[in-house]
């Protein structure tokens, strides 16, 4: 069975083609263009080159977040729009779990973060071993302090990966903890992550038509957030 | 500056776009399609879709060696050829040099491989930390069971990487070292390491002009050695 993944859950965006266990192809682009200006092109890229018909693809995959509320909504809404006309099985990644696949295989804590703003991060921490991983946390919001003390706990080495993963190596408490900071390739979400965390999502049964497929927020729109205030403030 | 970087020195071919330390973009195959199919698309597309002219590349990068005879000598005249009209400078990278900055940062021993057939591997073992990696050894051919054996003297963990990673996994001597397997994204040789390895060589002033370019080859092509052996026997 053949995967289509995308990633659009930050400021890069990238497109793989996954062929049972091998990744057949993966474009990946980190430019100031727009997802709307790079998505489609990579997708329609690494199909041709991967010789690869829309109607072979059995699942299609996204990360759904958490990741910027725009980027999410684009890459939600173009696997939508492919998986539609057949009906085909589609997989909803979690954005950090997509990055920890990246250390499938090496020991150690993998500790993925992206930036929330508001001095908090997105964040979720992954147990990495011989035979992959599990998680031991789940996708949440803390502060980087609460964050730093917590991962105290977790056997090292500690892998920081995500956008927010030099913002997390600069504090000291992440220091104390010898955090260490893997090559670009292995920092951010990529395409094949979310490939691979979404073939084993459909082995578990959790695939869902496209019609379920939803974007997955940790906390409500910054537009929703201050009309919820105004309203209350009324 | 911009490097532009390539890699088809086995299966897989790819090429990316590096920005100062920033990648830009990466586009991988791994398809059955030839390096002549593929090679000359990926570069087009990765050129387009980072927005980059080729008068803007300052620095061309090319694994060149060990490797497949024929891919080899693909990568290296594609980039003579792109390299030639502005006489700029060319980084010829070590394969095995190229797929260990996957590791950059994540402390260990990586011990890339390549499949030499007739029972023995390219190799290269780099001890990686914090800060980056250094070599160990030499690119160079050896027995499987010749590597392992040195290995053994090697701080853990042990990381196999290359199209001979599988391979050696499967050695009981590997096993016994308790050897690991990365996950496909950071086993193969790419173009964004190839990238990385050529920025460091240009810093260190080894970059060439094209004309200088070579394919490095650890034995002489199988044509060429039944030659010599034929000559030898009359």
């Amino acid at each position: 069975m053949k995967i289509l993944a995308i990633d659009t859950s930050a400021g890069p965006s990238s497109a793989a083609v996954l062929d049972g266990e091998t990744l057949l192809g993966e474009f990946f682009l980190n430019t100031r263009q727009t997802h709307s200006q790079t998505l489609l092109t990579l997708v329609d890229g690494v199909l041709r080159c991967t010789q690869t018909e829309l109607g072979e693809i059995g699942l299609f995959a996204v990360s759904a977040g958490p990741g910027s509320f725009t980027g999410v909504r684009i890459g939600v809404s173009c696997v939508k729009g492919l998986a539609f006309p057949r009906g085909t099985l589609c997989a909803g990644v979690s954005t950090l779990e997509a990055m920890a696949w990246n250390f499938y295989g090496i020991p150690g804590t993998v500790c993925a973060v992206m930036d929330a703003r508001c001095g908090q991060v997105y964040n979720a921490v992954f147990a990495s071993g011989e035979d992959g991983f599990c998680r031991l946390t789940e996708d949440r919001a803390l502060s980087m302090e609460a964050l730093a003390q917590e991962c105290r706990a977790y056997p090292g080495p500690l892998y920081l990966v995500g956008d927010g993963a030099l913002l997390c190596h600069q504090q000291e408490n992440f220091q104390a903890l010898g955090a260490k900071l893997p090559p670009q390739p292995a920092r951010f979400q990529r395409a094949a992550g979310v490939a691979m965390a979404a073939l084993r999502m459909q082995r578990e049964g959790r695939a869902v038509p496209p019609e379920r497929l939803m974007p997955v927020y940790l906390r409500l729109p910054q537009a929703e957030r201050e009309l919820r205030q105004r309203l209350a403030g009324k």
